[in-house]
């Protein structure tokens, strides 16, 4: 790179596209006066260079060509076009062609760290990507760096905005299920096909590249267990709100058996997305609508909540351009070569097998209105070695049989999975069972 | 520095230095894996070299003789003596032995910001102070580097712990303020000696430090505007309460003049310390004890709400050590050179004259109980132009007179200021009127 201009391409011009466009083009003065480098925006590409993008860009910058970005005198390409194929290639391509990278796609990074940062390593570049989870939020360099001096205990996340959103809806408004997805839709906090966000898989992506962070963690997402909030419904909301709770889609990295009260339990780290019963005085419980919270342990700073912005077009682009800044000076490639992510070198805390984690459980049964029903429920919970902390029973809301509800002590969660199964196998039970996370 | 071992001398090893061993000490294997850099604690200077600080210290490495610190080939002194001398000689000959330092001690840094940063930029060295505003909460590394995309439009922080545990009790016990202050000092969260904490002297520091590094503000501390929780009783936490607000004392710096909204209004950055009445749903309101938290707006980012622990041995050591491996690796030269701070080629957004800034003001007078005395009050108020938004009257708990509180609809401060002085120069006060400061 030259001294002190430093030249960048953006890849994909779509919503965030355009709010980088407006901070690279319309910041660049203030952004030279408070960093001293000036950073130029000079090819955007995208497949559609007609449509308004709500910001003004100088002739001769957009192109649909892409080899203009890959054989420019480019140094820092913006990647913004999501999703896995073409963007891996196009990643791979843009180091090769000996330019820094900078990334908004989680699922990218999710599935294809290992490769894109051995290659960036072996290439002598570097990647960014503060972006790719909690937007606005600075959580990925708050991880890697400010508390770098702690051993990481717990993450616990609200980085699926869509989930939140539709969460909030159904606790304000006691809408069902599938109207808070409408009114989300309809409001643009969900997309026509929202299955990604309301099945977990947003967040499970998100937590795959915090635990990599924080605990050096290489597993697979599809490996990690996960719920999504398609389970809830407004008659959960209710009885998690009788009990003093709110429930908040969470994904959560907790290191287990480095306490002295825990000797017994394996050394390592439990991974989970799951809708989850929280305090309702918890921070956790009051990040409400479409924002994004994370709340990290560590073991010299404590308890540290963030809460902000997730996605869209703004918070996003301030988290993609801080990235582009921090390459532009230098600072990504002190953390970079510091980090080692996804490197078989890096050291690596062991995942917990999901059966030999401990959880307590909110467990809703939809049972047949029978006398024995309760006795044979709770016995089968009894015979798994799964104690009842509460149990509540009303009648179904379409008059068929009956919603059991049982919270959970404590439970070993291979104990929990064998117990729901043989209840789903008997013959009284109407519908599959429902298992959410609970926290005192 | 050599490759791959950096030498660090700590000087003054009281509470937070003790953590600051135990963090390098005892996580030094575990920082080496985690960044590739060995951090070497060499030398610890203070006078007193035999009290137990509860981690344990190699031989040879605790002395009493600063030369030894200064005359050794030590990369990086972390400076924890406190206070402004001999602090700051102290750090001056650290700089000019060629040590890069580490600092937690805010009040050195908001009163000689200017000349420590001028003489580290002279001798090629650097200074890196996270761990003196808000303890754990990395927000000047947030300010300084993850919004740098933004223009930071306010920051409103709740950053003295002593403070806000003492409005806590008030709050949670409806205790009086004196009997909060001794259940502090029982409990650690006060000193004997508390008044740079609830005179708002600590808080307006940290504010001065923020201001400079969000708005290139190079203004003295005691220019701005500052109000302690010194003058907040019982009885306005209870009408804060009727009101449905919260009092927290917060430090403040908003952008005004710069939108569409507020043309007329001068340009600049309002600075100031007060009890602020917030609404009981903000976040603010939500913080509690010895917590503390900011709440940043970022015109790109929105707002981020961040909250840890502000104080204490192990929050405060965690910021001390992420300097210390933000300087070894050298992630503090790029951040350091790039933010010129302090340095009068650094850009500056104007402050605001107090006198000319606005503000929703919550005032309590305490008057005779006559006939006529709430006309004369509400009077002098209308004459300077102020208009009230509500009113309640109480008799005074102590048999004498009354209390008046009165919410205005926003008022220029010096018109505010100008109206309290005739009111307290008139027969019918009994004490000297209160203001604090409301948000909607």
């Amino acid at each position: 790179m030259e001294n002190n201009t430093v030249k960048v391409g953006l890849v994909g011009f779509g919503t965030i596209g355009g709010g980088v466009a407006d901070i690279l083009l319309n910041k660049k003065e203030e952004i030279r006066r408070r960093t001293g480098k000036s950073i130029e925006l000079v090819k955007i590409c995208d497949k559609d260079t007609t449509s308004d993008r709500g910001v003004k860009i100088p002739g001769g910058i957009l192109t649909d060509d892409l080899s203009e970005i890959i054989n420019s005198p480019i140094d820092i390409v913006i990647e913004l076009i999501g999703g896995l194929e073409p963007a891996r290639t196009f990643v791979l391509d843009f180091l090769r062609a000996g330019k820094d990278v900078v990334t908004a796609n989680k699922a990218l990074v999710a599935n294809h760290g290992p490769e894109l940062f051995d290659e960036a390593r072996r290439l002598g570049r570097t990647i960014a990507f503060e972006a790719s989870v909690c937007g606005g939020i600075p959580i990925l360099s708050s991880i890697a760096t400010s508390l770098q001096a702690n051993t990481i205990m717990s993450i616990d996340a609200i980085c699926n905005g869509t989930s939140n959103f539709i969460l909030s809806q159904m606790e304000g408004k006691g809408a069902d299920y599938d109207d808070a997805v409408k009114e989300a839709q309809r409001l643009g906090y969900a997309e026509a096909n929202p299955s990604m966000d309301v099945d977990g898989t947003d967040a499970v992506q998100k937590l795959t590249i915090m635990a990599q962070l924080a605990f050096g963690v290489k597993t697979d997402w599809r490996s990690i267990p996960r719920t999504g909030i398609d389970i809830v419904k407004a008659l959960d909301i209710r009885f998690a709100r009788r009990l003093g709770k709110r429930i908040r889609l969470l994904a959560t990295a907790k290191r287990v058996g480095c306490d002295t009260q825990n000797q017994a339990a394996p050394a390592g780290v439990e991974l989970k997305v799951s809708p989850t019963l929280v305090p309702e005085t918890s921070p956790l419980a009051k990040v409400c609508d479409a924002f994004n919270a994370v709340q990290i342990i560590g073991d010299f700073v404590g308890p540290v909540f963030y809460q902000g912005l997730g996605a869209g077009r703004k918070p996003t682009a301030s988290a993609v351009c801080s990235d582009v800044i921090d390459t532009a000076l230098g600072r990504t490639r002190t953390t970079f070569g510091a980090l080692n992510l996804w490197s078989p070198d890096r050291e690596s805390v062991p995942v917990i097998e999901p059966d030999a984690t401990a959880e307590k459980a909110y467990l809703r049964f939809k049972v047949e209105d029978h006398p024995g029903v309760l006795a044979k429920t709770t016995g089968i919970l009894g015979q798994h070695g799964i104690s009842i902390s509460s149990l509540l029973q009303d009648a179904a809301e379409d008059g068929t049989g009956a919603n059991l509800i049982i919270l959970t002590h404590e439970a070993p969660s291979g104990q929990l999975a064998a117990a729901i199964e043989e209840i789903d196998e008997s013959s009284f039970v109407l519908e599959k069972t429902v298992k959410m996370s609970v926290r005192d």
